[in-house]
């Protein structure tokens, strides 16, 4: 780890601190507060019940979370643009990546109608609390919107030359096509889950969950380093796949194993939504007769069980060493800032050993 | 009416038919049909029913409708590029307001529970028959993201050099969180409409309607043309608030009496959903006592023909007489090419005097 080489950087607002990047975090969250109070204060000026409605976006945008998305977009930027840059530009367009995850996580809670997000009560479900169910799905809808456009709104904001803009403007479109692309399909799954499979999950996790965790922002921080470094592209781009794919199967393991307690979400929530993941689905692929019967019928509790019986949250386990394996292959061979490679390496245990 | 005089101008792709506008919205469909047909191959090459999703997207946005914000859009810009301008690259941004359009009908009749749309089934509908009420909200809401991010995508194709793009952008992005405003005060006053008064529905038609549908996509336009005119930007303002707001008004009739033979919406859609739209607050402010009980009890048939008796029908049509005569006097004084104003002032009366 390259990480205590602190000499002739220019980084003030990012504090390099690899292990809880809580320097960059804090910067980001700052940014984002800044904005979000100008965007408060213009609607509150319209109807005081705007204003309410926007502090509830800002509550959720502001509640926490891993702050993976700025994270790897940061030194995604970092590793082509070395110590001496200025990291002080990009804030607005990290901040940008965090209120477009609200955006998806405010719409995908509706969707699975989940009660609790980073330990307190979804979208939908506060705004159920003012007017009833059904203003909250309309409100958790807006809100979502209102996110997404504010997304938009603080990526402008980005002071870089507009031709460098619309680039990263480019791939963050594709990044999103691909995020809603994948909750369609994670959608459609539920909807008949023993019809899947679990190539189908696995092709869910790399839309949904891995292009749009790591691909799409190490590729987005690339274009903000407005670098042709067509190695470093795809070395970011197998280093995306891989992490994000095992990032997606420890969500499989933590959305059964999970503790709520550290998690912020149910126990079990999985088995309760009958979300066909890859961990399920390689469930019953491997599943007896018996224990296929078990994991149709019985309670969430002991579904649980059923599935660690029939050996696929261990082969799971494998699935996350061999491609975090890959991943680190490709980042360790990258022509990239060395620092910036020490902390993808880190970045990708954190991602895909965590508890939450 | 300048519009016969088809001297010295390079518009090849919009011919200039003031009255039906049949060639701005061909050339418009075109450009969307091209786009969305290249989207539809991209999704259908990673998974075939992501194909169909996008192929049902593609339905809702070619269904048809009235195309009134890329044709103010387009005579907004018109205005000051006078008639020598070559339109055709206005296109793609043209396109991306209906996406961004279809995005917020899909939403909004998600909100509202609206069985048809433009004679058609609604998006949530449409996805229900395939796999239930659960999966027809959540498709929904993904098709509306889907048209969202697609609009994006198709106004960076505008070929125009980068720094009026993010211009228009900006623009657009105001017009967007205009948009989601309004449809939150919209779907609040639903959830107490005897709370709500004749001058909020007429900020909520301001928000959700005016700016959206002739006051944005005017100044939207200006941007286009990257042009600096404060003179005809505050004509577009009056305008498109006056013009925009007659608009609502219209609409607020023809949700109560409008015939869905012609609207493509149920009869009397407004009053079964309780939205207190001006018509219907106005209403229950003329309403003497026993009217009252009407509006609270009476089926729908009969709730419209109390609406009329209490005379806010007539107060509506005077109020939508008044805001007219204000945008056309704007509009008329504006420094803006003689056939921009031919058509703006038709626009006027074909936006607020339709049947549907």
């Amino acid at each position: 780890m390259a990480n205590d080489t602190l000499t002739g950087n220019r980084v003030t607002a990012i504090p390099r601190q690899p292990v809880s990047h809580a320097g960059l975090i804090n910067a980001v969250e700052g940014t984002l507060a800044d904005f979000l109070a100008s965007q408060i204060a213009a609607l509150d000026a319209v109807d005081p019940s705007l204003g309410g409605f926007a502090r509830t976006a800002r509550d959720l945008v502001l509640a926490g979370g891993k702050r993976l998305r700025p994270t790897f977009a940061y030194w995604g930027w970092r590793g082509v643009a070395g110590p001496a840059a200025d990291s002080e530009p990009l804030l607005p367009a990290l901040g940008a990546l965090e209120l477009m995850h609200t955006f998806a996580l405010v719409h995908d809670d509706l969707m699975d109608d989940s009660a609790t997000r980073r330990g307190r009560p979804t979208a939908h479900r506060i705004f159920a609390g003012q007017h009833g169910a059904r203003f909250g799905s309309s409100a958790a809808v807006l809100v979502g919107d209102l996110c997404l456009v504010w997304a938009d709104q603080l990526l402008a904001r980005t002071p870089m030359p507009p031709a460098t803009l619309l680039e990263v403007r480019a791939r963050y479109d594709r990044m999103r096509v691909e995020a809603v692309a994948g909750q369609y399909l994670d959608v459609l799954g539920e909807t008949d889950p023993r019809s899947w499979s679990v190539e189908r999950a696995l092709l869910v996790a790399r839309h949904k969950t891995a292009s749009y965790t790591v691909q799409w922002p190490l590729d987005f921080g690339l274009a903000l380093a407005a670098a042709d470094e067509p190695e470093v592209a795809e070395a970011y781009r197998v280093y995306g796949i891989t992490i994000g794919e095992a990032f997606q199967l420890r969500d499989d393991l933590l959305g059964v194993y999970g503790d709520p307690a550290v998690t912020g979400k149910p126990a079990g929530d999985d088995l309760r939504t009958g979300k066909p993941t890859a961990l399920l689905m390689l469930a019953r692929q491997m599943a007896t007769p018996a224990q296929l019967s078990e994991l149709d019928g019985a309670g969430i509790d002991r579904k649980a069980q059923v599935v660690a019986e029939t050996g696929a949250p261990t082969r799971i386990e494998e699935m996350i060493r061999t491609r975090v394996a890959e991943g680190l292959t490709a980042v360790t061979s990258a022509p990239i800032d060395p620092e910036a490679r020490g902390v993808l390496i880190e970045l990708a245990t954190v991602a895909t050993q965590r508890p939450a």
